[in-house]
This record gives C-alpha cells, sequence and structure tokens, in this order.
C-alpha cells in the first residue's frame, strides 16, 4: 500500500537506482510491517539542475548525490515506527551505495484505508 | 480541483495517453461531480525499469501495463463515492484501451479548500 | 521543510525555471516564515501534450505557459497565510517571467512534524 516516488538526477547507475529500490522496499518491510508483495514505486530522474537543494539544512550537508523519497501510506504509524523506517532507509542506503545518509530526504503523506485502489476498481482495504 | 498525476511507461500511444486521461476526468466528473473545465492533470513518462509493481498483490495480476494515477482532491467525499470512482476509472480505461482493470493503481490525497489556487494569486475555493 | 514539485512544459529557458524556484522560495520564506537554507524542490519538466488544462475555469484563463507548484509542508499554517502565499508566488513569477498570473496553478498538501527526514535517517523536527 504504500505509493513511493522516488525523485534524483539522471545518470545514475541502474544498480545504484536499484538498491535505492529495495532498500526503502526493505524498509518499509520491516519497520511498517507492510508486506512482501506490497511494493509500488515510481522513479523518476531528472536533470541536475532540477534537483534543488541547500549545501545544508539542520546540520546536515547535502550534495547532488540527494535522493528525494516521497512516500505515501495509510496512517495509522506511530512515531516510533516512522523514526525507525527513516533510520533503516538511510542505513541501508548508505551501506549499499555510494551515497551518503545525509542526501536521504524522506517525506511521508498519509492518506485513508479507503483511498487505495490496486486494481480492478476495487477499493481493496475498505472491502 | 482535482490534481491528477498519471504515471506510466515511455512509449504508449499518445491516443492511449488521451485516453487514460480522458477516462480519469470523466470519472471525476460523473462520481465525484467535479465541473467539466475542472481538468488539471499531469502524465510522467517513465522508462519501464523505473516503474515497480509486484507480479501480483492481494489476488490482482499486474503487468508493465500498470498505470499509477495519483489523484489530489479536496476531502468531503463518502466511502462510496470513492469506490464508484475507482470502479468507473478502472471500466473506463479497460473498455477504451488495451490496458487491462488489473493494472489501474489508485491512490487518493485529500486536503482542505483552503489549499488550492487555480490561477491570479487566488485561494478560489474559500474567497 | 516544504518539498515543492515544479511542473512544466519542456523547452522553457532555464533562467525562467530558476525565477521561477527562487519565486516559489521566495514566497515560502517571506509568507510561511520558512528558513532561507530549507529550499527542497524538484522540476519536472514534461511534453506539451502531457500537461493537460481547461481553457479557463473559476473566471482564470489557462495557456500552456500553465505552471503546476505541488507544495508538500507540515500543516499549521493559517488560511491567511496560505491566501498570502499564493497571491506572492504568483506576483513574482508574473513580474519576473513571461508567464501570466494566471497561469500559476498552486495545491498544497499538509502532513505532521514527525513526517519528514531532511537526512542522516533522523526526523528532525520531532527530535
Amino acid at each position: 500500500m504504500p505509493f513511493v516516488q522516488i525523485t534524483l538526477t539522471k545518470g545514475k547507475p541502474p544498480k545504484t537506482i536499484s538498491t535505492i529500490v529495495d532498500s526503502v522496499h526493505k524498509a518499509l518491510v520491516e519497520e511498517f510491517k507492510i508486506p512482501e508483495l506490497d511494493k509500488f514505486q515510481i522513479v523518476q530522474e531528472v536533470e541536475a539542475n532540477n534537483l534543488i537543494f541547500p549545501p545544508n539544512y539542520l546540520g546536515v550537508p547535502h550534495s547532488e548525490n540527494i535522493v528525494y523519497i516521497h512516500i505515501t501510506a495509510k496512517k495509522g504509524r506511530t512515531v516510533e515506527m516512522k523514526k525507525q523506517l527513516y533510520k533503516k532507509i538511510a542505513m541501508l542506503i548508505s551501506e549499499k551505495t555510494s551515497i551518503s545518509s545525509d542526501d536521504v530526504f524522506i517525506v511521508l503523506s498519509e492518506n485513508k484505508e479507503e483511498n487505495w485502489s490496486f486494481g480492478r476498481g476495487q477499493a481493496q482495504l475498505v472491502e
């Protein structure tokens, strides 16, 4: 059920992109307890000058490697679960790619169970 | 007022894309009762490997034809209206294109009336 | 903390794009009182036929110059602050580019403080 949009600059190796995708998914499975098959994501590659970020903010430096991860999920997760999610995503990406955890930007948007259709015109979470 | 972002793989015929756009709009007009002219959408075409989906989830199989439809609308619609919307979108797309209703993925994000400006710097829904 | 996605047709001069980016940021700094360094944005350029808009809506005409500005921010701003934000964004863009204020479309999505990570795996707004 989460729907994830990942945005980064064009030109990253396919292996790096798939590692980011899999890292976000693994973290969602482990921390938000979603099913393994619940993996719906979009990767948006943009020109470097179309990715705007500050040199640093709140003590965290940023580079052109910045990755924007926008997760939409139904509400209900605790603050603690969200904190663990961010930690896990940043850890997995920085361990398995050359991207620093400083460059992992995450924003979470929440909605209702009735706001999802996984195909076939059904609202599976409320049927 | 709904703002719709449709994401699919590059290479679909323009006719298929415009049919998807018009199907989503027609369903919104009929089920969410929006005005005919209230048609604001973006189509995002991405490389096939940048569209991530599972082979199946909740009993629904998915293919590389999957279409992600992200609708942002002001809150206030009932669960029943949302169910009818999903049904209508999936039906119209599968009837008029070669895309299966299984591959119509919809997520709805809701916000407040005051959160919209349709141009001219005004917040039209609260003025 | 706001995260901004700007969508417009391909082919606009880089100067126009950077002016739009800076106008949105300046308006957020002045009206939403965000820090100068809190500047996180994505610019998405799409083919002209992938930007769908009506010839006019609610008395405002639109052209192929339309710019979709989707702002995600933590909740808490008043209706008055939002109105001032829209006004300022439209004014700055129309003053400094050839884009009419009629073509400045803005939608705001709001979430919680705990829904943000600015890097390093931390939830900076609740730590």
